[in-house]
């Protein structure tokens, strides 16, 4: 077998790189659990007919056929999930008689996308999802708490080097009523044009305003200068106000979003400080969200898109009888992730979990090294023992090759073991039934890269 | 959308079933990590060539096809891993130079197959994997330790309900060896036939043996002998030796077999007496097996099967100039967890992080609530904060129906918070600046369902 590449799409670590993301998802189920949330995980499969009840997507779903089949037949079948959002719905219509709602889950799971791979967009990836659903309603305050739990969470990962984040809001009725207001009642499609602006700027959206969403130069303006505002106080609901007033805007809807969206900031501010910015350009092209929407940008890394987005939908499932209303977030971990290490934003302080090597004076004592071992991980710590009795100098130079701060050799002859921190060099008097590692040295951990906290470069 | 059926063979659960599957793994993973094993994660696909080296295996593989393309050519795409160790050989093959040679991984992840599904059996299900692999050689000291950290990482499992496990060991070269020494060189005949021991009795595994494997009646009859050879101390050794002897056998493979196998027998009796068990019938269908060879039943559940299988291979990969020799065990996580909850051996003390459900006076007072809520979670207490402003008879019965043992009511007026344990009734004044619940109650804990540790029975 040649040596085999990489597919392009299907990201993959080193083992420094895993405990990277292992730590990430260590911080975020902490963080939501903290805050209540139960871990579900669903089957990565669901059947075609509900992965594709969404047309945009649903070019992009892998189907699965097993290989004996004859062959395949495309409707009837099973496809991978391209989100966490449609099998929690499932989930929650399947399980409805055994959870008691508001149903408060997170979900941390990989999902697949066929679609072409370009940087920060992978075919294979790791979600991070947080929900809350109701029977039969769900109440706002929900949709002020969730972007700050995303914001408590993503913030708990600066400590290791993630940039700041920035939580962007709108809220689709605030959307929808100026719109409407304006005489524009084709509120998807003036959605979709403002979806655009990033991409293709104000004079190509208004354009596109006047060709598809039956606007005239005027309301195509108005659009414009709404998408325009921004701001993290709630200034910002005074000058959609202003903005209204002058435009002749009148509208219940769009009432009803501006106070919702002022609660949201003012709870904000004093939860999450600078955290979150109401910016009325956001529009979340998909059309099942009916309030809140959110996305979320690394600052100093905006050109990388979203890290977490989401969204208030008041029909996230239904089964006749009950809609489940809901909101919720979902951090793309891989794309995070890949830009910490790509980056070189952090890094683990040794790619493996041993704090100790314990030394084989020869392979016929190999059972007293394994007995120390055995007592050193009794108590917590990480250890392996030498993969042969070599010298002991090569003996050390296989514990340093793989980051393994100490070196643990046996008494001989009823003198005491001893333990080299091999960074130092310091060699001392041990017993197995007491010795500890520093805090820092005990498990392997992920710091800022720029920390100088690397323990191979402490005596360098 | 009408209520869905669960997907045969595509195990999920509920929140307090995955609670119990989710401890599962965070035990796995410590005691493998304790044991110095790096965690890495594979892409879930890969390609079809590399999933249909092995014959036997290569029907239940998932292919996957994008919905876009006209046809799905099946012999150039991506399949669905049917377990780790095909991908595992894959990644050291693709990141060799950058490992440290003998690599010690973990690895926890779903994989695939479609099979028939049926009791234990599951078309998608969790492995947690453990191997060691060399660049040229791997010493037989790692046939010795990885049954043992496995019977550590199992043992662990105990304190929850588990029942204790017994590993059930072989060595692929006592049976060459021996059958060798018979006359018998089909040595995959052979071991095809005792294979199936267990499921169709000595008899007409001795006529297979006749049919099949050029036995003739005395040797196929040696080789019964030899399969009903079990013990958990040395005297195994020595009555593989009687018998050999008795046959007139003498093989050098056997010898060195026998050699292996004792020291195993000997290092078990020491760190994990009564739980490794040799046993000459173990055979493993699979022919990449060379040396040691490793099965695990749960004691009481022995008609599930094993539970924990693997072996040594002596080429695990090859890249032509390099081969990597490795020694690996596979611990099926969803026939266990299933067995676990399927009958009621474990359970989790509530289904719900929260340890506390913070109280709401009126809706214009939340924001108090959710400040008593961040003091709490800051000091690592898992808490909510109630759906709506009700009744506080209501708001406790929402508790009392999540299992969350607490309710945190706010002072008026410059008096005391309280907080009332609704299993007890007990309501004492409270800070939420010191307050904390038993060690107990802090987080659901899994026990073992016979432990009488149900917080809502306590004092009932």
């Amino acid at each position: 077998m040649a040596r085999p590449t990489p597919l392009s799409g299907f990201p993959e670590w080193l083992p420094d790189g895993r405990l990277v993301e292992q730590h990430v998802l260590d911080v975020l189920r902490r963080t939501f659990e903290l805050h209540g949330f139960a871990g579900i995980e669903t089957r990565a499969v669901e059947p075609l007919d509900q992965l594709l009840r969404k047309g945009e997507t649903s070019k992009e779903v892998y189907v699965l056929s097993r290989l004996q089949e004859e062959e395949v037949d495309r409707t009837a079948g099973l496809g991978l999930h391209f989100d966490l959002t449609v099998p929690f719905a499932r989930y929650v219509l399947e399980n409805a008689g055994h959870l008691a709602f508001p149903f408060r889950r997170y979900q941390i799971q990989k999902v697949w996308r066929g679609e072409r791979p370009q940087d920060g967009r992978f075919r294979e990836f790791v979600q991070a999802d947080i929900d809350v659903v109701g029977a039969g309603e769900l109440p706002y305050h929900y949709e002020v708490e969730l972007p700050l739990v995303m914001a408590a969470a993503l913030g708990a990962l600066q400590e290791i080097g993630v940039p700041p984040v920035r939580i962007l809001v709108n809220n689709r009725k605030v959307a929808e009523g100026f719109y409407r207001g304006l005489g524009l009642d084709d509120v998807e499609a003036v959605l979709r044009s403002i979806d655009k602006l990033d991409k293709i700027g104000p004079e190509k959206v208004a354009a596109l305003l006047v060709a598809d969403a039956g606007a005239d130069e005027t309301s195509a303006r108005a659009c414009l200068e709404l998408a325009a505002i921004s701001g993290s106080d709630e200034g910002v609901i005074d000058a959609v106000r202003a903005l209204a007033a002058d435009k002749g805007v009148s509208n219940e809807l769009l009432d009803e979003g501006l106070a919702e969206l002022g609660a949201l900031v003012r709870a904000a501010s004093v939860r999450a400080p600078g955290v979150v910015v109401a910016d009325l350009k956001i529009a979340r092209g998909l059309d099942y969200y009916t309030g809140s929407v959110y996305e979320t940008v690394l600052v100093g890394h905006e050109q990388l898109g979203s890290i977490c987005s989401g969204g208030r939908y008041d029909t996230l499932a239904s089964d006749g009888a009950t809609t489940y209303p809901g909101v919720g977030l979902s951090i793309g971990v891989s794309r995070l992730v890949s830009r910490l290490i790509g980056a070189g934003l952090v890094r683990a302080t040794r790619s493996v979990p041993s704090a100790v090597l314990v030394a084989v004076g020869s392979e016929e004592a190999r059972e007293r090294s394994d007995e120390v071992a055995a007592r050193l991980r009794a108590r917590g710590i990480p250890v392996e023992v030498a993969p042969s009795a070599a010298k002991f100098g090569k003996q050390i130079r296989h514990a340093d090759r793989r980051g393994i701060p100490f070196v643990w050799f046996l008494g001989e002859d009823g003198t005491a073991d001893q333990v080299k921190d091999i960074r130092s060099g310091e060699q001392v008097d041990a017993d197995p039934a007491v010795w500890v590692p520093s805090a820092d040295d005990l498990w392997p951990r992920v710091v800022p890269t720029g920390s100088g906290e690397d323990p191979a470069r402490r005596d360098g």
